[in-house]
């Protein structure tokens, strides 16, 4: 779409460098290459990762796959899905283990699509943002690997980067140009190392890990649920996997052992017996074993994830962590989303450069988060076993105002952390908290439930033109798009704000309007989701049944050709058992008069804004789209 | 599996002969092929349906498809999926049409998974098929035909079928031995013209009709519904397609017109022509016309599906009706389901032959009830069109007591009919009604709501192994084999009754031991359908909550084997929204004390027994499946 007025350029010029094919740099190339960058993707592996390493896909991750159209590849591989985790413990009397409890690992609480963690290797979810590249003319180079770069705007404003690259075998060298470098390369980063970018550790003891994929038999009751087991002779996690293979993890060293090694290491064999004797009384053997590794691994941040906003890194070259959390490939997933879009939004034009400042500080806060929840959740644990009681009012459904406890609390936070619902950026340009300083009476309606930073709520609507039943937050793709959502309220009540809306959306020096498609006399009536702007898609939800809703007479004509992003709000939602409209009541804007949400192209909520008739709606969305865009909009100064 | 013994034969011997690679052949095939059988799969056309030709499947094929593992690859095709139907009439006063109402087309009195038609054009699901018989080493032989085919029981008992085949251009030929033949070659069948069974044609009347495949560009609002339009220009129905596209379906000629000719036809031209002088006051333009055919169709019946229970018909060879219901591929894929499973519980040693007689009446039965709903439909609605007071009655969710009148009740009816719920095989041995002669008082217990001869309740129930949230109906796939529920009450309660059950079970003449296995003791223990018996897969779900029940104290060691098939029925659901274990309530099964379910193979519910302390329900178990099995069992008398 965009990128591609620049494939006229000799070969050795591309929009960005990738280092590394695993799941941060798979994500980044993938939705890049939809969007139409040209991208030079390398890996200094022959093949895909064969076997073991990460595989767990956390519930708000298979929101985003199905986003790009890529849950179905996915979930074709019947992979495993946690939905409960079990702990066993020494009984108090005895010997062996028994099963002191089992919580679920997204429990009701949490509005998620799927309440589960989804278990596959990684190498078949690599497979999958393979062949979606390939589709769009991206082939990953292989065996291939970086061994210089300098980035220098001053000299080239323009393509400031310029990279080496080599075969492994050293047979073959590139030189490229690029505008960006992304290092993707897991935790020994050669870009983090060069840019001599050091690493943090939050907690200092380090772990020396052996994992073991493999079929087993065994009487072991949990053996296709999580679990984790502490036993007198150790302690070991399970994690059930597709093909009835199961995982397991054994702490083999501790860096609290008086004579502890970090080379310490341990044969597939004497891990087995180690599992033997920590499962008994039951028993466990195995018909198969598909991968074994030992490996050490400490909590850690990198200092920073760019030093000039060219060269950028993400996943684990930014954090390591113990595997236990299972978020490795998670937060690699949301790092490279954070930077694809604000890449697009600056390359097409849309947004100021400043927008890529915000790409660390919002991911590195979220690492931080995430392991100082583990700390924290990790010791609360080791102090005590929670009691029964604790373990039911943490799973309980109502956020319920009952005092908590510190560990129920925690247990809820860490929950809503780990599937990945708890990010919430903070405040910034992108995301207008309640008290921004340019506020207007009409930003962040006081009832409205939704954070900026957060992600938007879930939502079943109705799709007006073909009476569909829909997932609200799925209905527009992972397009690059602002996506702009009119809660439009009940028709006969907000006729004349829609139509104002509709008027300020079209004077020249809207946000809207600044960035008009230059192709516009070209676009297909088939185009749904772009019709007008390369830079927004809009989704207008009325608070009436579906029959009700005449699009060409309920909406002006501007909103009305996103026909198919008309709907109703009329599916009854257990969550709000006594609304008329739940979408709206989610959300917490008012049945009648309704509200407009804008949703970064991401899916984390950017600003709420009333809708009222007049020019205060627009005005509102000028000023927060003018704070980062590359345009001057309406009376707003830009400012970040 | 079982068929394979015969694969020593000489290569002209077949356990089938199937001719047409339609749905109804291609069903058949592939439930064939998954169960071993040797199949010669022909058709006459060089390619699967390149374009046009039936292409709704109906909510309760989409289970069928889904327990078939067939769904995602259908649903990936992103087909249009058809939720409501509107109407369209002339205004009451002045021209044009406007829309008189709309409904569900799969209302929420149907417990349906699926509540929507899938528009998908036939190849794309012929081929799903073909891909998953080629994985069974099946290849559909083209462009070949039948020229001619005997049947001799007297003179070869094993391989009675002869049949003979040829290339369509006579360049080679074929002569096969089958046990079986079936005629799956649509409205012109040889089969059936060579065995002289006639048609009967329910409705006398005759209709030409003229379809049309394509994309438009058009201001009618409701492109994306399925429409039945009139006005004074005639008549018109629209059906949206995958890819932006949209079927017409137009009446050409209708055998009450004063000068009737079935060979009259119309041009595409003529067709787009009419529609825009229908569909005035909005316009229409194609952009593209993908497919477009006239064809003369009358509602017809055939008299017979067999003579001699060797060779068969199926689908559009029996019936044939108006493409109006979008029952075609729908009411094919059942017939072949039926006879499927009914040829491999004989083949495979389960079953007597009798069975075989079961297929005609209750498909024919089926047929002639879709034929005359159809009829009464269009009856009821040509006399007024419906008042929106009816409509809105008709659509409610609550299956109510209030009087209906003709219309709402016939609506009713036949929203379910279509949806594939309606389906009711009449009491025979295969489904035992309340009043079947072999009745002992734990048959039918008084308070179920499941109906032998119609299909499993859908419910929600919660796998105790591995917390997973399943949908109980689609827990055991189409394996051939018979499914048994369990529904356990609450362990505390049934435990007794459960020993006594196994115990009866494992008895030497019990349905269940008198089929077991022949390699009972080579059975992987990752087996989770079948380790005992091929013929059984036993589910057991528990009315209490999952981490109340443990499988290995709960269950005795016969019924716990099937480890993956036991359940919690701790899921809410609002169509029960006071019961504690809702599918329970949901089968009027008691909340304490359970139920035995037998389940046909094909999904629909053959007896449900009490479930008792003694003998009793093994009895009636025995005596269920003592009516039509190869085996003298318990004290029954074998009866058809």
């Amino acid at each position: 779409m965009v990128g591609s007025a620049d494939r006229h350029l000799s070969p050795s010029h591309y929009d960005i460098v990738i280092v590394g094919a695993g799941p941060v740099g798979l994500m980044l190339s993938t939705c890049l290459a939809r969007w139409g960058y040209k991208i030079k993707h390398i890996d200094n592996r022959a093949e895909p990762t064969p076997t073991g390493r990460a595989d767990g896909i956390q519930p708000r991750s298979l929101d985003l796959l199905r986003n790009m159209g890529l849950k179905s590849a996915i979930m074709a591989h019947k992979p495993a899905r946690v939905y409960e985790v079990a702990f066993w413990d020494p009984p108090k009397a005895g010997k062996g283990i028994v099963r002191t409890g089992t919580w679920a690992s997204c429990p009701s609480f949490i509005d998620a699509r799927y309440p589960f963690t989804t278990l596959l290797h990684q190498g078949l979810i690599e497979r999958v943002f393979i062949a979606d590249l390939e589709k769009n003319g991206v082939k990953v180079q292989r065996p291939w690997t970086i061994k210089a770069f300098t980035s220098n705007e001053k000299e080239n404003p323009d393509y400031p980067v310029t990279v080496d690259l080599e075969h492994v075998d050293g047979t073959a060298k590139e030189t490229i140009k690029a505008k960006y470098l992304f290092g993707g390369e897991g935790a020994r980063s050669f870009i983090r190392d060069q840019l001599k970018i050091g690493i943090k550790h939050k907690d200092p003891i380090a772990y020396v890990w052996g994992v073991m994929d493999g079929v087993v038999k065994t009487d072991f009751p949990d053996i296709k649920m999580k679990c984790t087991i502490h036993s007198e002779h150790g302690s070991i996690m399970v994690i059930p996997r597709e093909n009835n293979m199961v995982r397991l993890y054994i702490q083999i060293a501790s860096s609290t052992d008086p004579d502890f090694n970090p080379r310490k290491t341990a044969t597939a064999e004497e891990v087995q017996a180690s599992a033997k004797r920590i499962l008994q009384p039951y028993s466990i053997e195995w018909e198969r074993v598909e991968w074994y590794s030992v490996y050490p691994i400490g909590q850690g941040i990198s200092d920073r994830y760019t030093l000039d906003h060219r060269v950028f890194l993400g996943g684990d070259a930014c954090h390591t962590h113990s595997p236990k959390a299972g978020q490795g490939m998670n937060t690699a997933f949301l790092d490279a989303l954070n930077l694809a879009w604000k890449i697009h939004a600056v390359e097409a034009g849309f947004a100021n450069r400043e927008i890529l400042k915000t790409y660390e500080p919002e991911r590195k806060d979220v690492a931080e988060t995430l392991l100082a929840f583990d700390n924290k959740y990790a010791k609360l644990f080791s102090q005590r076993p929670p009691a029964a009681n604790e373990v039911a009012a943490a799973s309980a459904q109502a956020n319920s105002d009952h005092e908590e406890n510190e560990f129920i609390k925690t247990f809820k936070e860490s929950c809503e952390f780990t599937s990945g619902y708890g990010v919430a950026y903070k405040a910034n340009a992108l995301n207008w908290s309640p008290s921004h300083p340019a506020q207007s009476h009409v930003v962040h309606p006081n009832s409205t439930k939704l954070v900026p930073g957060r992600l938007l709520i879930n939502a079943d609507v109705t799709r007006v033109v073909d009476a569909n039943v829909v997932h609200l937050e799925q209905e527009i793709p992972l397009n690059g798009s602002f996506r702009i959502f009119v809660f439009a309220g009940k028709p006969t009540t907000t006729a004349q704000a829609l139509r104002d809306l509709a008027t300020n959306m079209a004077k020249k020096d809207s946000f809207y309007t600044a960035y008009t498609r230059p192709d516009i006399d070209r676009v297909s009536h088939h185009e749904r989701h772009n019709p007008h702007s390369l830079f927004f898609t809009i989704c207008t939800v009325f608070a009436a049944r579906r029959p009700e809703i005449e699009i060409s007479r309920d909406l002006p004509p501007l909103l009305a050709r996103y026909r198919d992003h008309v709907y109703a709000d009329d599916r009854w939602d257990r969550r709000v058992p006594e609304a008329k409209a739940c979408a709206h009541a989610k959300m917490g804007l008012d049945e009648e008069k309704g509200g407009v949400v804008v949703v970064r192209p991401d899916g984390y909520v950017g600003v709420v804004v009333a809708l009222q008739e007049g020019s205060a709606t627009v005005d509102a969305l000028n000023a927060y789209f003018g704070a980062f865009c590359s345009k001057k909009l309406g009376k707003t100064q830009a400012q970040l």
